[in-house]
């Protein structure tokens, strides 16, 4: 009897444990449910404030514009690049709407949110974003140069189809990410150039073409003639990361100067054939050049083969082409940003040297496209 | 004189305008630093309270579970329960740590925060996964019927390699964007079986493959023998498209009536080869099994075309291999659920079928990998 009172009392106890478990659950949900409610009322409010601000500053930008000889002007122009400073890059930035995800980002990942509330958040994707760079320069720099040097060593003059292969898979799976990670950069408010996401999405297509593309491999007779277009493209894949690591160091290097300056909206990716100080520029400048002329070349060869039969794929003929259009992209896009450079420059010089166009969206209120390499 | 006044008073208004901007921009990201931090602090207090919820509601099921003869046993479990579906499937879920990313998302996105703090923003995840796999199945079905049809009609018995290269362009694409929204559907609390994922990582290296994989055109002779492997391969899609398609649809029905009866988190993938209700597993369970024993005689056919020399390289060994592997895994899935299904339905018998194991959290706290296909 005593047992079985003991029992009961247990059994009571847990009845009523559950109970106010079930009960602390409830309590939960309902203030948390209050909270997401009350924040997103507040986030609201502020984001309606942040927009009419935006507007205001417009106007306000538009007017100083056309007063620009007044004797205040200078303090006028530092107030306002002070306050778009900080609606676009500070707290308030995570709740303005965001650049639409865009047909890429939805088509792989579907209708997810990608965009980081948090600044660190936003930075380490950013910091990732550049070491992941660095990684990849090595490994764009290290792959052909071991597939040639065992072409030399080991294979006789010949590739076999494997390696190059594995090459080629690692080109897509590489063009993939960075497709996917600079979209993401730019939901999370980089002002990357579009083109150098768009030069990314042929990469991916001259990747995936490229591995249909039958390789003859060191049974069939006259390899080495018909691998040409491999040899040339290993080539000027050494010739793109050493490129890339004198980029990311130098890029790198700037971007935290500027951080350090406050002058530039951190989430910049300065990607991009394409650089800024005056004298890493005149070593890198050239270099881009070379590349771009040396891409176009491999190109053009690689049309040249295709007509002269050696190799009659159609695979050639398109990554012939697609090599041809990024170069020319890529110098037209580095010319680009060599004469807004210059025109900055200019602009510079006549307002002392005061101010930095870079710092924020330009005053028109469309995204700053052209933000990548201004210095 | 009067001019110059009006200019200068106009110029003052314009310098005040700008000074009152930077203000009310320093007060709007004050406000917006200031909201963030609270926000976060209040979230944290909840979340810490959640996880010890989570920790007593362990401890009470376990007492639970030893006392299962006692008179409030049904009651005691009814509130545990309750409680543990709503911290896990209410607006306290998006503020607990959450699974890990995993690396193949951390490889092909960096470490963005991909889970959805909003309930809505996880259903719209789940929805468009769902349209997705609809879409995707009549393209399953839809691909290689037409090309198996223009081969009888169109190519006098051969496929052409560009047809067959682009289907497969077509799959690989489609593996890595079900394995990316698949991650993220376990990111944001879905419960899909490993197993599925790991299939869809194995049918993504087989397109790659595949794609590498030299197509004898119609120039080569007895191009019909060697492309026996490609023919079984779409017979065997169009299979698999259609009973995707009756998966789906039925899936969807049963995952609509178990929100409405509050029976599963809504996270809950119910994708696999796999399925529950009576009348349709007596339909669907038969041709799974006929679908994964085809699996595996194409895999063997692919294995002996290599070992009789007809098409003698190695990736159609590792194809062969692959869909040997993906078959068996699939079959010890299929059977696993099917094990699980009945060990549930015996003890559903015993407990009066009060309560449905399916809602919640396995009581030992690990999350539970076999929700998929319970009914």
């Amino acid at each position: 009897m005593g047992e079985e009172r003991k029992g009961g009392g247990e059994e009571e106890a847990a009845t009523a444990a559950a109970a106010r478990a079930a009960e602390q659950a409830r309590e939960l949900q309902d203030e948390a449910a209050a909270l997401l409610t009350r924040t997103r009322a507040e986030e609201e409010a502020l984001r309606r404030r942040a927009v009419a601000l935006q507007g205001e500053l417009r106007r306000l930008r538009k007017a100083a514009a056309a007063a620009v000889n007044a004797p205040d002007s200078d303090k006028v122009e530092e107030d306002l690049d002070r306050a778009t400073c900080l609606i676009t890059d500070g707290d308030v930035a995570s709740l303005l709407p965001s650049k639409t995800h865009g047909a890429f980002l939805k088509m792989f990942l579907g209708p997810v949110n990608l965009r980081a509330t948090r600044k660190e958040v936003q930075l380490k994707v950013k910091e990732e974003y550049n070491s992941y760079r660095d990684r990849t320069a090595l490994l764009f720099l290290g792959f052909p140069v071991i597939l040639l040097f065992l072409r030399q060593w080991l294979w006789n003059g010949c590739f076999p189809a494997l390696p190059v292969q594995l090459y080629q898979s690692w080109l897509l799976f590489l063009y993939t990410t960075l497709a996917l990670r600079e979209n993401i950069l730019r939901v999370n408010g980089s002002d990357i150039r579009p083109w150098w996401i768009l030069h990314h999405y042929c990469a991916m297509l001259m990747a995936l073409i490229s591995l249909t593309w039958e390789i003859k491999g060191q049974s069939q007779p006259d390899c080495a003639r018909k691998q040409r277009g491999v040899e040339l493209f290993l080539c000027w894949a050494i010739m793109q990361g050493f490129v890339m690591m004198l980029q990311n160091r130098y890029q790198r290097q700037r971007l935290y100067t500027r951080i350090a300056l406050g002058k530039a909206k951190r989430m910049d990716v300065v990607w991009g054939e394409t650089a800024g100080v005056e004298g890493q520029l005149l070593l890198l400048c050239p270099l881009l050049f070379l590349l771009q002329v040396f891409e176009g070349y491999v190109g053009f060869l690689l049309l040249r083969t295709a007509h002269t039969g050696v190799i009659p794929e159609w695979q050639v003929v398109v990554c012939g082409i697609l090599l041809i259009a990024m170069a020319i992209g890529n110098f037209a896009n580095t010319v680009d940003t060599l004469m807004v450079k210059s025109r900055f420059k200019a602009k510079m010089k006549k307002s002392r040297g005061k101010r930095d166009l870079d710092t924020c969206p330009s005053p028109t209120g469309s995204s700053p496209t052209d933000s990548v390499t201004k210095a």
